[in-house]
This record gives structure tokens, sequence and C-alpha cells, in this order.
């Protein structure tokens, strides 16, 4: 096997939520090493400006590709809506979001032609769903709205809880004259919120969760570039975060479904270039 | 009257928060020239760890301290909790925090002795609060409980609503055994929330904000220190932010309940050292 097909696959996330994808990635690409970085110092994107989640995602980019990387993920719907275009143009890596996988798989799920999305304040002002969902098919009709409380109800852990299903009734009240027949999770944190989103918008209505299409999307790009690594072996995981790890791992694990064994902290370089790792940092704290 | 008097009150908060602590500055103070920092691409520091908090504080510091200020607020009570006896070891300049003087008013406001504190995750688990009020009175007793899902309500301004009751009844539950006459809302964000939070604590609770309370503290240093700035016409109001301005004003006006002419971008130094004001990026966005 060639040495590039043994370079890692790249993943960043604003936090915990691209987890979601890497769980995808280990379970279609079992073989494949993945190096994660989770912006948690900055944390949350969603409600920040284009130009700021622009400079967040374009240094985090740069850290990754210290990592010996092949492919490089925006495991983050924020950042893919707002970022991903002039990255995978400066890049010569390849380079995927996960906003085209899921408008994809929302165009195929629909049969009446109605695709709802709801995501963070940012990638719903930034109609980045709509024009992707425009451009596979543009009979195709879409509504979105923001859900701004999503993230922190997922993060608190209030997963099947009265409050998160009243406030995703009020979310979603809006879209309901609409009658889609297909609801895009436009946020990494949303599939764990799954099961009082589909009470509230209704059985019949499928969700769309662009992790595990994004996976598949990884698994054609990598073996159109000879790239991928059929190792039979689990390939290695690394963990990087830019708050200190101790506050990471708990709530990481809930979103990958298994143990995360170590998790490094990276912090500004003195130079103000980008993200380094920083040793004296990475023990551990009560 | 002396140069010194005319420098600024140099103010910083994660966000907009601190605004409340403004508003109250210039309410007693009308004076005084004020310079306020808001960190709004890295918001909020409730969730995240003492060492990135210290950071950050620390940065923005350093930014306030290029505005020729003569005192230096830290208008949040996250980095108040964490990073403030560092902050007035180091300094050279005086420094105030939002948690002694919010203390003090509880410390004052107490009839039975048992006072509740409410605040983000990091402020709960420095224990900050509980360690003031000991200091103050050892015999008063206190308890403590995170609150993290009110700062996005705020935001969100759904104030006087039937989900901010909900999750207000939730977070207080546990102190509601306690029996506190008095309830110190430690975050900057709460006092938004006032009506809700005061209909489930009951209405014989009395609610501490520590706003108010902090500018009397600024008066007493600056009478102190001969710094008071007593002109008759209005000190200049300076805003900086360090996400791009145009998300900031109308959120912002919330808090500080008076118009916001104008608000600068702060991006990050070339050398890394800290933030800087670009001008190029301070042009109205749509």
């Amino acid at each position: 096997m060639n040495d590039e097909r043994k370079k890692a696959v790249g993943v960043f996330d604003s936090g915990v939520g691209g987890l979601t994808v890497v769980h995808e990635i280990m379970k279609r690409l079992p073989g494949e090493a993945i190096v994660y970085f989770g912006d948690t110092a900055r944390v949350p994107y969603g409600s920040k400006s284009p130009d700021t989640v622009r400079r967040f995602a374009s240094e985090n980019i740069e850290f990754l590709k210290t990592k010996d990387v092949k492919l490089l993920v925006v495991a983050c719907n924020t950042a893919s809506s707002i970022a991903l275009p002039e990255i995978q143009e400066k890049e010569d890596l390849p380079v995927t979001g996960v906003l085209l996988p899921g408008a994809r798989a929302a165009a195929r799920a629909t049969r009446n032609g109605r695709i709802a999305v709801i995501g963070t304040a940012a990638t719903i002002r930034s109609r980045a769903y709509e024009k992707a969902i425009f451009d596979i098919d543009p009979d195709l009709e879409t509504r979105s709205h923001p859900c701004p409380l999503f993230v922190s109800l997922a993060e608190e852990g209030w997963l099947d809880d009265e409050v998160t299903e009243l406030v995703a009734r009020r979310y979603l009240q809006p879209l309901a004259d609409f009658k889609a027949d297909t609801l895009v999770l436009g946020c990494t944190h949303y599939p764990l919120l799954k099961k009082v989103i589909s009470k509230v918008a209704g059985e019949s209505v499928v969700l769309v969760d662009s992790a595990a299409e994004t996976a598949i999307e990884i698994e054609k790009i990598l073996r159109e570039k000879d790239l991928l690594n059929d190792m039979e072996s689990r390939g290695r995981f690394e963990c990087f975060v830019s708050d200190t790890p101790y506050l990471f791992k708990e709530v990481g694990e809930r979103f990958l479904r298994m143990p995360i064994l170590k998790v490094e902290h990276v912090g500004k370089e003195k130079d103000g270039k980008g993200w380094h790792t920083d040793d004296s940092e990475n023990k551990e704290k009560p």
C-alpha cells in the first residue's frame, strides 16, 4: 500500500458535534486513521459572523494540515455553509463538508418535493442548503428556520425532555404549513434530539442526518483518488481540542458513541499563525 | 482637572452581558468616559475551562490597556470568578469585578442568612461566590446551581416566556428546599430573565443583580484614588467587539437600554499577542 493511503482523514468541527461524523467514518471505513480537531475554546460558530467563521475554519484547516492528512472534512454545518467553497478553492487536498451530502440525501428522500431545513442562525442566514438543494433539482421547494437553543439543549443532555419538546414546537411551527415530508437536521448536534424532533414534526416526516451520508461521500472521494486505506486493523484516532481536554471527554463520548482514550490540547502559537500542541497542558485535570 | 481623571473606565465581558454594568456606570457616573470590549468571537466563557477563561481575560485586559484607561472592570461573572485575583496581582491599575459587589449586596440583603447563587457552569464550579460570601460573614449559608440554558434564552429574547419558566423551575428546584431569602443572579445575562426567575423563586426572595452594586464599587475606588471625572458633560462611550459589529448592535442595545452609535471590530494581531483595531473591517454590513 502506498504511503499516501496511510495518511489520516482530517476532520474539524466547532466542538463535539463533528464526532457524529467520525462515528460514521469509523463504522464505514474502519481502516482509516482519523485526526479530529474540536475548536472548543471558541465554540459555538452558529451565532457568529461569516468573517469570523471563515477565519476560524481557515486556522483549523492549517492545524489539520500539520497532522499529515490526505483529505479534509469540515464536519460542522455552519463552517460548511459559509467557508467551504473558499477552502476548496485554496487547498490542494480534497475537501468535503457535511452540507452537500445532506442536501443530496434530502433530495433523494423527498416524495412530495418539499424539504424543510433547520440549523444554526449562521447556517440558515447563509441559505447554503437552499442553494445546494436548488442546484440538485430546481423543482424542489425548501423552507428553513434557525433553532439556536437546540445546541444548548443537546449539550445539557435534555434529549427526550418536555422542555426540548416545547422548544421544538415553537421552532417547527413556522414550517408546519409548508407540509414538508423531509426535514434536514442541518447541525451536527441535532441528531441527538431526533426523538423529540420526530415526535413534533410527525412520524411520516423523514429526518435527514448528514453524518452517515458524509461518510459515503468520503469513501467515494478516497476511492476515486485511490486513497482508501483497506487495512484490516482499525485505524488510529487522534483527538485535539482548543479548550482543555478534561471537559471534552464525557460529552465527546456521547457524540462518538464509544470511549475516547486520549484528548490533546492545542493552544495558540506565539506567532499567532495557528494552533500548536502544548504538551504541558495535556496532563489530566480533576 | 488632572489628566489621569480624564482617562476612561475600561470594561470587558465575554459578549453583550457586561453592557448591563455599563448602563449602571452611565447612570451613576455620567461624566466618566467608558471603553467597552465584548469578546463576541469567543463567547460564551461559562462553558469553558479555567485555563481558557484566564487566557481570554488576560488578552482582553491587554487590549483595554491600549485605550488609555484608569480602571479595569471585569464585567463578566465567569471571568471575575476565575481570573480576577490573578489580574489584580499582575496589574498596576485598579481592577474590580462583578463578583465581590454581588456577594456584598447579597450579604446585606439576606434576613435568614441563606443565600442561593445561580450562574454559568464555570462560575458555579469555581465556588467563588461561596468563598466571597463566607469571607464577608462565615455564618451565612450558601447553595448554588448552574443554569447554562439561561444565556441562550436571554439572547433568544424569550424573556417572559413559558419555555423560560419551565427551564427556571427545573434549575431552581434543587435550591427550593434550602429556603434562601436571597438569590444572586451570578451572570450578567440573568437580569433580563428577572420576571420569570422571581415568579419561580417566589416573590419574597430578593434577587441580587451585581451591575448596580458594581457601579457603586467603581465610584468608591475612583473617589479613593482621586480619579473621579466630575465633568458636567456626558463622557464618551467607545465600544469594541471581536466578532463583526453588525450582529452586536441590536442585542447590545437591549442590554445597554440605550442606542449604541458605533461599534468597532478588533481582530487578532499578526504577532498573536492580543487584539488590535482593524479599520478595514469596520464598515457597515447588511
